[in-house]
């Protein structure tokens, strides 16, 4: 079993507005000295696989296929062992 | 200037609804051996200060106050020197 780590994150190209309402919201905390604050997704998935490079190839094509929208976002993740399989 | 990469996921005992749909998408595309999807925020922010202990100060403040809700969800973070301040 496989456990991959995948953070879905906005281009640096694009505009994220979430992401400046929430450093607003910190700014207001207080919090002067933090900048450029943006948000992504975050998806832990397990695979039932036997192979490391098999796990890497079908988290990307997730990834790629539904996980993230091409145009506007980047993805990357690691796939890490769980158990001895 | 210190760059921190926050993980807020939902805590294992709580159901995630949002994971459970992504990984039926999943499984409809064909990737039958995907198992337990989860759904989480992924925030990045730079923080203008000196030292990396201030910044891991300050990113877990901020995680505390407003990016995580402490009752539903855990967080982790990493914080990087990204330059030679």
């Amino acid at each position: 079993m496989y456990s991959a780590k995948i953070k879905v994150t906005l281009r640096k190209s694009i505009l994220d507005p979430q992401g400046k309402a929430v450093e607003h919201s910190i700014q207001s905390l207080g919090y002067k000295n933090i900048l450029d604050t943006r948000i992504g997704k975050y998806v832990e998935l397990n695979i039932d696989t036997k192979s490391q490079e098999e796990a890497e190839l079908i988290t990307d094509e997730v990834c790629k296929k539904l996980l993230s929208n091409p145009v506007m976002e980047d993805y990357t993740f690691e796939v890490v062992n769980v158990n001895g399989n």
